[in-house]
């Protein structure tokens, strides 16, 4: 009986996301719109030539600041072929991994919404620079990504044909591919 | 003697960028623009839930694939509030991280090609997302960010009005700062 009892309680959780939490997030900001404004934050300290650290320890959401359990320590260098030492992955390459962790995430949480479970997912990307617009050589060259391509390898319990539908549910809901998709206004200020 | 001798071989090396090397790399460049192609890429698994986990190993360039010295291992993850267990910094700030170490190395190589020394450099970020967007409750609620700001700290070998000049290389050259402000192109594809 008392077991019965527990297992009514249980919440229903698809691909390690508590649905029923997931929904009553949902409801809480139909009634309540402000609570869905988050800043995400980052600081950099600069340790000499292309490295660099960034920490992630707090953010703000549902109308206050919340700390990470633990700060995050993001070393970032070069490769010795563009003058660092290696010690760390570099920006483009932590760009790249934004996208990846949040296409993936997307799909998890938009097909758990959908009662999709997702056996396992794995997915491989590659972005296209040419240096000469990160030198100055060349203005008609771009600076970043002329383009990206993230190919995604999904086993799910969804026949064959609704799997692409489930993957685009990643581009579809993501923030970073969002970001890096549609221009984003980004302010960089000296501060006095 | 010997000693003179090897004294002027060393190279010229400011704020731990090696410039001659760095002028090197835009002459043979400049002889030949394909060396200039590079191809950075990245390999995600999901783990459960908001946990992913991206690997870097190598990269293209110079006509030639290159090897990290060690593959860099990065997890992602949501906090509890977003219904994760908080394993490593969520898929934006991420973002972020790749944004705050591009604009900070564009400033220290581009400074260095124009000989400025840089003593010190910090920077903090900030970025604004509406989680409506992402939770695909409202369609004209963006599902990235809608802005981002970037606040540099710098000390140099330069006169105070040119610091503002000095900072602003990092907008200015940086590939990541290009990605998140140009709309780059991003496939994503199901692999068959």
């Amino acid at each position: 009986m008392e077991q019965a009892a527990k297992n009514i309680e249980v919440n229903n959780v698809v691909n390690g996301v508590d649905v029923d939490e997931l929904f009553g997030t949902i409801n809480a900001i139909k009634k309540a719109p402000v609570i869905a404004t988050f800043k995400f934050k980052a600081d950099n300290q600069w340790m000499g030539g292309g490295h660099n650290r960034t920490t992630i320890k707090n953010f703000y959401g549902t109308q206050q600041d919340h700390k990470h359990q633990e700060p995050f320590v993001l070393d970032a260098d070069e490769p010795p072929l563009l003058l660092g030492r290696d010690l760390g992955p570099n920006p483009v390459e932590y760009a790249l991994t934004a996208l990846a962790a949040c296409v993936t995430t997307s799909i998890v949480y938009h097909a758990a919404a959908k009662g999709v479970a997702i056996r396992s997912m794995e997915s491989r990307l590659e972005g296209d620079i040419d240096l000469q617009g990160f030198l100055g050589m060349r203005d008609d060259v771009p600076r970043g990504y002329k383009e990206i391509r993230m190919s995604v390898k999904i086993d799910a319990d969804a026949p064959p044909e609704k799997l692409e539908e489930i993957v685009q549910l990643g581009p579809t809901y993501s923030p970073v591919f969002d970001t890096i998709t549609r221009a984003v206004p980004v302010k960089v200020q000296m501060e006095r």
